[in-house]
């Protein structure tokens, strides 16, 4: 996170190449690159936007916001620049955050094309009047949009995606937090053999998701689940949003994993405004993705501005959250469902050994009830972790249960197509 | 209400007309004469009943009650009694309400023969004994039975079905309350560019109902919702009464609308005992029909008594009333259902001027959510009534939201057959 | 129960067959005889255990425990043994309860050939090192499985079964409760008229239902209801346990028993642990068979110990179970669903006689209301149980008005099959 920190990102242009090579490093993502003009639903991919260089000078030539300290002084994806104008005219393309004077806010200008400069606001109002040479380093060309895919190939083609987006700039919540744990998840689970398919997509917001989709129709029915991860840096409880579906095994999972935790945590329901799961979640796409964050967008005032920054994001609330991704992802692996194969009255346990011979024994066995419950459930329509919700028997038991019943030839596992 | 009070009304007759002939002053009601003898469902269409007059004379030929007073004091379709008789005889024929001894009791005997007066108790146990002369000036003779129909053709043949019972003589609340406010309804409607059609029914209770059902069953698949309105002159809360079928279209209309006023109210299942939602609802017809009333029948003292006169019933209760058929009418002549033409992602409105340009600021913009909210669910299942449910948003908003994405040929409605 | 109590049973034996001819001089069972080694689904008959006698004398020839005094000092289905050993070698035959030093614990070894006595540990600590003399004079031979089942015939084929394990020995709520409330169940209701037909059965826990299902599977589209009985004679409330199936109609009616008694009671969900519903509730089975028990087992100290006797049970608690399962078998007898003959509107019930001919008066008359009720709801889909908990009105009203209405050609019976 503070080597990706520094870099000037946007939707399209180096900061997000530079940055999907830092991950490179540390997970082998594919990096995708789309021409400008390419079609993707109702959108088309815009010119490509760098910039090297903006700054502000006051009459006496002193650079009063540069680029160069933060970033977010120019407004992200801003035409350039370079020019003498009065303090009148200046006003006018300055943007600042009244609530909070002290911080330098984070704006953008994709689909419109202007310049623009972002700083504290008590700054701004002690700007004198004047001549001021503003200059702003920026190239809008045909190039390319970047995003970096990568995929863990598991057993099953039924697969799970993981998105977080890669556009902002210099904010550490808001998105370094999802970039990083994006790859030190993807890093565990390589480690990991795994029964179904995990795709991590590192992409822009919005036009990203947009592109993505458009280009990868032909796997949505592999998708049977997906999380978009934002804001997990902060310090506040996980909230989870549920995809619109509602009830999907997604939402189920997420929220078995964290009643089972000792964190706080809240569950929303689906609406259209957020990060990407606005378009995995648009009509006709629809796809079980729900997205997990600490504090969402708009709901800290750090959100947007220049104190989203590397002190706002703590190792403690971040490792907590790798872990709970780390759960949800292994549950989604884990989960089954099965078959009984015996489903007419209890199979004989005691004949195959699985249960203890001498009955009559006050007190019940976790194991033996897991086995009741893992067959009686077994009917092709419960999974494991049905299972463990209803049993209240943890889900490691269920599942280890699972494989030894099956082991025993009285389960067989419901695979996917 | 004043004019109409003092006319005898009954489920047949002169009273049904006149009042009918009152109302078509104010709106263009077609009256509809069905033969005595007709046959309706299980039912046969009565004769005709009329009355000039009325009393009883004590002994020393002094009236001691008078039809021309009020019209409760003669038993509501009582055959015609001319006789002296003596005082047991008399008492016999006689209804009073010990419950209120003040008040002169509504009684009626529709379906089986005989003769009665009504009175107050007090005055009833003061009866001295001796001959009395008692005048029934009444026919009863094939006729017809007569009802009142309004119908407001709208674009659609969708229509809402408003009906009253207009068989009571001097009762306000019951139903002289629900005669004028579907008379107030209709003539501020038939102003509106209506989108659906609307028909208002004044109609005898149950046999007009049955009669109506019976002659128009062709229309049953275009009546997508109804209202039975009876009580809503007096000052209790607002009781809305679901249709059979639960949780219809008007059931979700009717608890939004109560839901955002500044009333109190409160909703009940439906339950075959009632108004004419009787027969509406009667399982071999079963049309999403629910009741409004304020408080209902037999749930206030002065219910079917000369008690429910023109001073228990008040301006401002009927007033409010009126407002919140207006709504409510609003709302389902408003109400509709889309498809989003863009359903892949949500569609480029900043290219079509629909969302502000320059973005990444913070706090939402209600019209911006609108946007989302109008787009994401309109996938021909929920209606704008339920995206303004789920969003919290209000129904103007979502619907004034839908109008423009719409005209910009991003919605489709989904039109009624 | 007195008579039943000192029969030693086990799952096969001589103590089932007593104890099923001892029930004959009450109901006339049949008993039926299940070879040994014949298959029952994943099962094998057993071989037939017999006891004659058990003990153990001390080096003094003094018997410390005696099969004669209690039964549960053999362990049940222990294989013969006579010897003379150490006490090292005798205490690993020896059972006791350590939380409840001064009772015999009930314990059994059906599917490990191994013999055991049974023992108070407060005696059985103070055994003295020495030789001890053991007899159990038992034999496991080739025989038959024994159960009891007697077939009630109503006018239907549609049956419920009432189902009890009848192979514990000196135990008295577990399950002579069951046993003897079964029985007195059946010889009450032969007495009357029965629409649907019942079956009583009397069999062996897990493998007496396992063979009688698995011989059985014809009858499973008549089953429509079943119930499995225990632990009826303790003071504690009734607690239903549900069929797996869940919201069966057995669910319903015995919910609407115990919410309309003066009785203590809880319902629990179904879960795959139990008594022989596990078997009736397997997911290739799945008849909606539920459990009725006041205490359920191991929720009571002296379950499956020689504290569970004669003074644990107590009359009023049995007669009291035995009341309620009057009232179930009766509900689910009477309970039925009629079609509307005139669902168009109301017929009318005055031309029939069954109304009150004279209108307009304040209060409902219940059994009007009865009469609405029943009319709406006979659509074919409500039982007049539905009908009875949806209006209030209680189930005798109901049912006599649908008679009424059924007499007088209105309403038409929904058979089954």
């Amino acid at each position: 996170m503070t080597e990706l920190y520094p870099i000037c990102r946007s939707i399209t242009g180096n900061g997000v190449r530079d940055s999907l090579k830092i991950l490179q490093r540390y997970i082998p993502i594919k990096i995708h690159e789309v021409p400008t003009g390419t079609k993707a639903f109702d959108w088309t991919v815009p010119k490509e936007w760098n910039i090297k260089d903006g700054w502000i000078k006051d009459a006496s030539g002193k650079k009063i916001i540069d680029f160069k300290s933060s970033n977010l002084h120019v407004l992200n994806y801003s035409a350039p620049i370079k020019n003498k104008i009065g303090l009148e005219e200046l006003k006018e393309h300055i943007f600042t955050d009244l609530d909070h004077p002290d911080w330098i806010p984070y704006r953008t200008s994709y689909y419109q094309e202007t310049w623009g400069f972002c700083m504290a606001h008590h700054q701004f109002i002690e700007l004198s009047p004047g001549q001021y040479e503003v200059n702003i380093d920026t190239t809008l060309k045909n190039g390319h949009l970047t995003y970096g895919e990568y995929f863990i190939k598991g057993e099953s083609d039924e697969e799970m995606i993981i998105s977080c987006h890669i556009c902002h700039p210099s904010l550490c919540n808001d998105n370094l937090s999802g970039i990083t744990l994006a790859t030190f998840l993807a890093r565990q689970m390589r480690q990991r053999k795994l029964k179904k398919s995990f795709r991590f997509l590192f992409i822009p917001g919005t036009i990203g998701s947009i592109v993505w989709l458009s280009r990868n129709e032909h796997l949505f029915s592999n998708i049977k689940q997906g999380l978009v991860l934002a804001n997990l840096g902060d310090n506040g409880p996980i909230v989870y949003k549920k995809s619109r579906i509602g009830n999907s095994e997604l939402d189920k999972t997420v929220e078995f994993v964290l009643k089972n935790r000792q964190v706080d945590y809240s569950i929303r329901d689906f609406m259209p405004y957020g990060y990407d799961e606005r378009q995995y979640c648009s009509p006709g796409i629809n796809l079980p993705v729900g997205r997990i964050t600490r504090t969402p967008h708009n709901e800290y005032p750090e959100y947007h501005t220049s104190a989203d920054n590397l002190d706002f994001v703590d190792d403690s609330s971040l490792a907590v959250s790798l872990e709970i991704l780390l759960e949800i992802t292994e549950l989604v692996d884990g989960n089954r469902k099965y078959m009984n194969l015996q489903p007419k009255c209890e199979p004989q346990l005691g004949r195959r050994g699985l249960y203890e011979a001498l009955g009559g024994k006050s007190g019940d066995k976790i194991n033996q009830l897991a086995m009741l419950w893992v067959l009686n459930y077994s009917d092709g329509e419960h999974s494991l972790l049905d299972i463990s919700n209803r049993s209240n028997i943890e889900f490691k038991i269920i599942s280890d249960t699972a494989d030894l019943l099956r082991a025993h030839g009285l389960l067989e596992e419901v695979v996917y197509r």
